[in-house]
């Protein structure tokens, strides 16, 4: 235990997980870690949920983005979780939140501790965090994430740490944790480059802030990510192509430029088409790291890695952290703040990869809203990239539910990202490159390119009858949405 | 002459309009200075238009932001302008774009310049650049706006300098001229404070890409923001009283924080309203530099403004001109591409103020098309400033055209602005604080705080009914775009 807790005056706050909960009162607010189902704390907030049972016990919760271990169900269906930002990816939790008991604050993921510092929502009474040590001094080295780790447990009043022995003590060092200045006196961030080591190995706090210390031995939820098919390989093929004609016009070099990619099944198999691509010496610069990051490094396509997660399926984890010296010296995990901030997406130049649940004939993008009503999972960080990058790239199946739902439509049900954000929309039928045109444009590129055969004719049915009402955006609004009120009427659009 | 062209060897080049026009062939891209109607080129545009009488010449024409002297309406009457980026706010080129005549490139203010660099939308063939004087090396001194003019004139084949004798040489060390550096070794933007300078005075650029100087005499067109009324005088009292609020529960000092207020007669009121507020020792970190401005500096409350433009009223432009060196050390013109940086406005930690076209019950703005379909203006650099800023405030008034549009509705009809951008909301009914609120808490704050009481018990109906479909933003997809349908079909919401 010397090595997990090497600060003298807190060894004697190892308490039971029971008790730690204790620290946490009805109508708190709790920041926990954990980022896509990485390192977050699991035993305190399984006693939250076992207290909830005896006695009343709702939260505020804060994590960087989704728990693992079922946990955002399980404190949901104890009805701990009253409110909660800025991200999830939990079906139990999801159900809670659409019918309206939870109230769920739906934020980018490079916002929240800017609003916590400002004071503009509630303050973090209590930080959860998991660690894989605390330092000499008192500084918390994180696990698998980092999430908004650093600022819950700077700004709260009191941090329960949990520390998790099966995480590898050769973690130390793979976290660089950077806090902004703050104004009127705040300095740029010195990132310049996805491998800017700037701040510090381990989360620096005031050791009598650490109230309790819980030892766990747990491991992550592994990924559930499902493998490429043959439309996410199409989707990746398109990718690679346009790519090939933006380093043959001279816009980029063969190393491209720092990608992001969004999590999930397909933007992970537009990252494993890397592999077979004739580019080499890339570097990635994202929210969180998947298996298709380690694949292209054992590849030997990626030189960097820069991200505040590492989420990988039972297999590749247990590869990777076997041989976890090997990747080290590539990977840094930073705070979400870092990650994805605007200042830093824009200086790069990223070449940013996310998913949409749907698009419309115009470019703009939904990515959280089934029928414009129902919370899929939020926004997470596809704003702080998609605003920034130097390329935003958009990719879906062009249908769903065995051709159902078209995901390309007259007009989106809930726009998260507008057109000026949108630059490419891939599908497995092909690729609009959107740069420099028009609406007008756009609809007859997007509607050729991207839809789906069996849609083509009734878009542009649409789009046709529209124009004759005129405008930068033709639009026959009392028909906008038709095809979603088909969709639930009839079970198909 | 010696004063305003101080290069010996440029001194051939003075050419008529007509003649320099000449360097303008069909089909080339042009980029003009001028933004918010300030600082534009004018003879070589007009001596354009001429010439499309009796040749084929239609150009894709980038400026800053607006155009003064109807130079927009005269060049798409003219039909030269076959495409228009990034903005505009003229009634004639308005309808061109509206029937399809010109296709609109509506952008944010601060990508232009770097999709242009990066090569992704079609390079700029003639730059034509009103200036004050060229200096001794070929620098140009711009006038009354920056916009984009350092870039285009850096970035095209050849310049054309319009050189406007009625704008006085005392602008020279008004401007700010500083470009980023370029991937993949961009450094931060080093603006800490609204009145960092950290560029050149003049727009370095090779004298032999100057191929024509021409020598005009006229002044920027009037801004024609109308006076406070009383509905706009209460947005400004509500956003005041809510200042007091921030301040007295710490969050800001009696500085405030550096100000952001879009164009036009609200967003001046409302700069307006400070002049009688208790704070002081403001700053400006603006676009454009209004009356208002000039007015909050007279009344001693502003010490410092950084804008990309000055746009005045006639009788405030003669009073500010005549007395320029008493607010010269107050002032700076910068790129728009600084001016609206995101790494900027989110390290100054801006209160940023827009106005909005209309507004739903859960906070999503919709900033430019009327009907969803007809561009009013465009999104400017609303969307820069709204998403980095520490405050993202839009206003507008509850209602419009004699209470027949209510501009508060159940969905907006176009999205320029998601709820994740939208802090507060301020109509001269009151102001809906925003932050931390879940989507069903944001619509009944809105519908409250904002709406006229006549729209009220409509919009909660709305509501009602939808929560029974539920989801984290309930709507009715078959009535949510009623309102705007019973507008076009009896002209009444």
């Amino acid at each position: 235990m010397n090595d997990r807790i090497r600060c003298e005056s807190l060894k004697s706050r190892v308490t039971s997980a029971e008790q730690a909960a204790r620290l946490i009162a009805d109508g708190m607010v709790v920041g926990m870690s954990g980022f896509t189902r990485a390192g977050e704390a699991m035993a305190v907030p399984l006693a939250l949920a076992e207290r909830a049972k005896t006695e009343p016990l709702k939260i505020t919760l804060l994590t960087g983005a989704s728990l693992g271990h079922d946990l955002d169900k399980i404190l949901a269906e104890a009805k701990v979780t009253a409110r909660r930002m800025p991200f999830q990816s939990d079906p139990g939790l999801r159900r809670a939140i659409n019918q309206g008991e939870v109230m769920f604050i739906d934020q980018h993921l490079s916002e929240t501790v800017e609003q916590l510092r400002r004071g503009q929502i509630p303050g973090v009474d209590v930080a959860v965090i998991e660690a894989a040590a605390i330092t000499a001094d008192g500084g918390i080295i994180p696990t698998t994430s980092v999430g908004n780790s650093a600022s819950f447990a700077i700004l709260a009043k009191k941090v329960i740490i949990e520390i998790n022995l099966s995480q590898p003590l050769s973690f130390e060092g793979l976290h660089d944790i950077f806090i902004p200045s703050y104004y009127p006196n705040r300095m740029p961030i010195p990132v310049v480059t996805p491998d800017s080591r700037i701040g510090t190995p381990s989360i620096p706090i005031d050791p009598d802030k650490i109230a309790a210390i819980v030892i766990t031995e747990k491991h992550d939820s592994a990924a559930t990510v499902a493998e490429p098919d043959d439309e996410t390989r199409a989707i990746a093929g398109h990718l690679v192509r346009f790519f090939e004609g933006e380093v043959a016009a001279g816009r980029m070099t063969s190393r491209l430029a720092p990608l992001q990619a969004g999590i999930g099944s397909i933007a992970n198999a537009v990252m494993h088409g890397l592999i077979d691509s004739p580019f080499e010496g890339l570097q990635m610069y994202s929210e969180v790291l998947q298996d298709s990051t380690f694949d292209l490094i054992d590849a030997g396509k990626l030189s960097f890695a820069s991200g505040s997660s590492i989420t990988l399926s039972e297999k590749r984890n247990a590869e990777v952290m076997a041989h976890f010296g090997r990747y080290k010296s590539k990977l840094i995990l930073r705070p979400q703040e870092i990650s994805n901030h605007p200042e830093v997406v824009r200086r790069l130049g990223l070449i940013a990869i996310n998913t949409a649940l749907e698009f419309d004939i115009y470019g703009n993008v939904n990515s959280t809203h089934v029928m414009g009503t129902h919370m899929m999972n939020g926004i997470g960080g596809s704003g702080d990239f998609a605003r920034n990058a130097m390329l935003s790239v958009f990719v879906t199946k062009s249908v769903a539910k065995g051709g159902a739902i078209s995901s390309v439509v007259p007009m989106v049900s809930h726009v998260d990202h507008t057109e000026h954000d949108v630059d490419i929309l891939v599908t497995e039928q092909g690729l609009a490159d959107l740069r420099g045109l028009a609406p007008r444009e756009r609809a007859v590129r997007i509607i050729a390119q991207c839809a789906h055969p069996e849609r083509r004719a009734a878009l542009a049915d649409y789009y046709e009858r529209a124009l004759s009402r005129g405008g930068q955006t033709p639009h026959l609004l009392e028909e906008a949405f038709s095809w979603h009120n088909r969709l639930r009427e009839t079970g198909r659009m």
